[in-house]
Order: structure tokens, then sequence, then C-alpha cells
């Protein structure tokens, strides 16, 4: 039987050590083609690049015997996605992982998450995808402990396939090396940010901000990914790019929007 | 009573028409400060400027006798949004609107969609929003056609309120200055894009590429954003920024992912 072939991309940068962890373990899993950013593209959302060039080249950065096929991009972690398919790859693959990210991408980080973007790239052209991100913003951070259990969430994807029209969003508690006490499926806890702007000013005396802020969590569900993760559990969310509110149409429409005034 | 203050965005940039289009409506509404890029963010989904210095500058644009305040932004849509609310307005809005944009957000565009993210980015912290487009990209398109319209939906929601947890996106058929036909509540459509890419050599030799690309539209219910639009109405979708698949959990808590091996 052919192995699957697993498309690896990620938001912090194809030297990023969360993807050179990830290529790592899939290569036990298929055959692996890495297209990910030339530089860092952390809070990047779903962008895409319109406006401006694209360039890609292949690159070697793993010299071992095996080492898979890569390519830089110049464009964001969704911009990797629509190239590697249109473009580098030659078959479509069996599934396209992201990460695994410096980072929470929990709750509502999932909105300004480019590692996630491209995870729902490839869910809209219908290919399984998964984005996984470690709760812990070190560039050094410690991968190991989730080792076994990413493993495990792509092989019961590969096998079962992920419910249509969704990607899962895996976040992994920060555990130092140790293993997680296991993987929860959740919901994406309410939250929302509070931020400061650090004020400065330039050299040549011009104002400038910083963004900064502090999360706030705004949810005591005990079956979001937040209460996961704060318990020391893998959190897997099923995410969706229909965005319609269904619920919601009802209501509008008992707006009077149509009558004549 | 105090007139409802309105803060105006938009993704395509503080000078283009159809922000100035919905400056003047809105004028008409209540008092109206602008915060908006200083250059077009076209495709930059929920990107926020994280790794980066983000200035803002108030501008003068409109010199007539009561023009709203207005602040031009080096950042995203939604650091437009978060400058405004943290640093710029001295109050609370009652609502953001962004837009109008020049082409279309229905369907899987709201993905990608700058306009569509600064709306969100108020949701989330709870403000109601709107995001409009009108379905044409041409930098000089007729707005007039839907001048009325969007007064009356911006009205509703003053005074109903947006249902919790939602933003309303609502795209404009073009209709170079005629009256759409009514206003549609709708659900996102299913669709994406078949991207192609124009690859090409600069003058240095390097090799480049555009990204292109088909809309192609994968869903056949009358109840869509794209139904309405293609009918000559304007759609108007609530959405949302939670992005659990709900119905996707319960199929997810069968796969063997915490049985130890």
């Amino acid at each position: 039987m052919e192995k699957p072939l697993i498309l690896v991309t990620n938001d912090d940068g194809i030297t990023a050590p969360g993807l050179r962890n990830l290529i790592g373990l899939m290569k036990e899993l298929g055959e692996v083609v890495v297209v990910a950013p030339d530089s860092p593209q952390s809070g990047m959302g779903h962008a895409i690049t319109v406006d401006n060039t694209l360039y890609s080249s292949r690159v070697i950065v793993d010299k071992e015997k095996g080492a898979p096929d890569e390519f830089s991009c110049s464009g964001t972690p969704a911009d990797c996605v629509k190239l590697a398919l249109r473009e580098i790859l030659n078959r479509r693959p069996d599934i396209v992982v992201s990460g695994i990210n410096h980072g929470s991408n929990a709750s509502i980080n999932v909105i300004y998450s480019g590692t996630m973007s491209a995870a729902i790239e490839a869910g809209i052209e219908g290919i399984p995808a998964i984005g996984f991100s470690l709760c812990d913003y070190s560039w050094n951070a410690d991968f190991t402990g989730a080792h076994e259990a990413i493993k495990k969430i792509v092989k019961e994807a590969l096998q079962q396939g992920i419910p249509k029209g969704t990607v899962l969003n895996v976040n992994i508690p920060k555990t130092n090396g140790k293993t997680p006490r296991g993987i929860k499926i959740c919901r994406q806890a309410r939250a929302n940010w509070k931020e400061q702007f650090d004020k400065r000013r330039s050299p040549t005396g011009k104002e400038y901000y910083w963004l900064t802020g502090e999360f706030e969590l705004l949810d005591k569900g005990e079956d979001t990914d937040e209460h996961a993760l704060k318990n020391g559990y893998i959190s897997v969310v099923p995410t969706q790019f229909d965005l319609t509110a269904h619920h919601a149409i009802q209501q509008l429409n008992n707006w009077s929007l149509n009558e004549q005034e």
C-alpha cells in the first residue's frame, strides 16, 4: 500500500523547532512534504497574498538520509497550502498538519491563528487537516511530552477521516516533556483579549504602538478547550469554516428590512 | 438623547470610495469616528500586528463642516478596531461598521476578508458590528443603489441589537446605481476558489507567482447568500466567531484517543 502523503506547514517559519518536531513525527507515519513560510507569520489569521508576488524555493534544512522535500514560501500559511496543492505536490495529500505552534491557539486565539488558517485552507479543499499548538511561547519549548498523542491523533484521522466541513484544532498543555493526562474533545471557550497599547516614541520622535494584552476567559464551562488544558489534558476542537450562525437567522427574519417606508 | 457613536473602518484603506460612501451614510445616523488602514489590506483575513510596530495619525480627508474625526493606522483592519476601542475613542461605540468593500465577501470569501475581520473583532468585544461589501471590484463602483438599504440595516441594528455572538455579513449585488430587489437573511454558501498560480520571472531571473483563481460555487441551496445576490437581493448572513462544529463532537468522542496501546 502506498504510504499516506502528509503535507506539513506552520506559521512560525520553516526553521521553527515546533515544525521540525512535527516533521520528525510525521516521517514515522507517511511520506512527508514540507511547504512552510520563510519567516514567522504569527497572528496572520487567514491572510492570503493577493496584491503582491509570492516566492517559493526548495530548501534543505535536514541533511539526513530520507529527509523530506522541503519548500519555503514568502507568503502566509494559507498561501503555503494553496501553493502546495496547486504547484508543488504531484498528488493530493492524505492529510495536512500545521504546527506545532509555539503558543496557544485555544479559545478565541483560533481567530488570529496562522497555524489554524493553514489547516482551514486544506479543510475548504476537502482534505483532512489538523493544527497543533503547544501552550508554550518559548522557542526552546519541550514538545516531547505530546509526541505520542500527536501521532495517535493523526493516525486516527488518517483511518477515520475528519467530520465533513471541519478541521481539528489541537492544543497541548505545557508539560515540559511530561506526558499530558489524556485527550479531550472540546468546544472553543468564550474569551477575549484585553489589549493594552504600549505607546513609545521612535528615535526620530514619531509615536508608535506595540500591541500587548491580557487573555480574559469568559467561560466557566467544563467542556471547553481552556478547561481541558488547565487540567493537563490535550484539547481537540472540531472547527468549522461555515461561519453562519444558523440559530440567529430566525431572529433576523423578524427585522423590518423589506417594508416600504 | 445622545447620538449613537459609530466607528467606521474598512480594509481598502482610508481613501477608498466605498469607505467615503459609508461615512456619508453614517453621518446621517450618528456621530462618526473613522479609524482605517493607511493602505489597502485586502485578503488580510483576521491578521493582527504582533511582531511589528503600529503607527496611527489623525488625518483630514474631508474638509467640510461637520466632517468626522478620522485616523489612519498602519495595521490591519482588526488592528484598527483594537486601536480605536483602546486608544482613540473616549466612549464605547454603539456600532462598528466596516466597508463598503470593493468586492464580494459572500460565501467562503468571509474567511479571507479584512472587512469582516474588523466587524468580528468588534463582535468579540460585544459591540454590534456589520461588514458591508459590494460585488463590484472596481474602484469607481457605484454604491448609490444600496444607500437606503445600508441605512435601514444599521438603523435596525441600533434599535434591536444584533443576535449575541454574531456579526452581520452584508453583501450587495452589483446594480450600477439601481436599487436592489430587497434584503434576504441567508446562510453562507459552500464554495471554494480554484486557484491558479501565474508563474513569472523577475527582471533578475527569479521565479515568482501571482495568486489568481476562479470562484467555484458548490451549493445549490436557495437560502444562500450567493443565491440571493444572483437574484438581485442584498444578502445578510449572521456570522459567528465560535468556530466549534458542535455537531462533530459526538463523532470524535468515538475515536480511540485515550486507550493505552
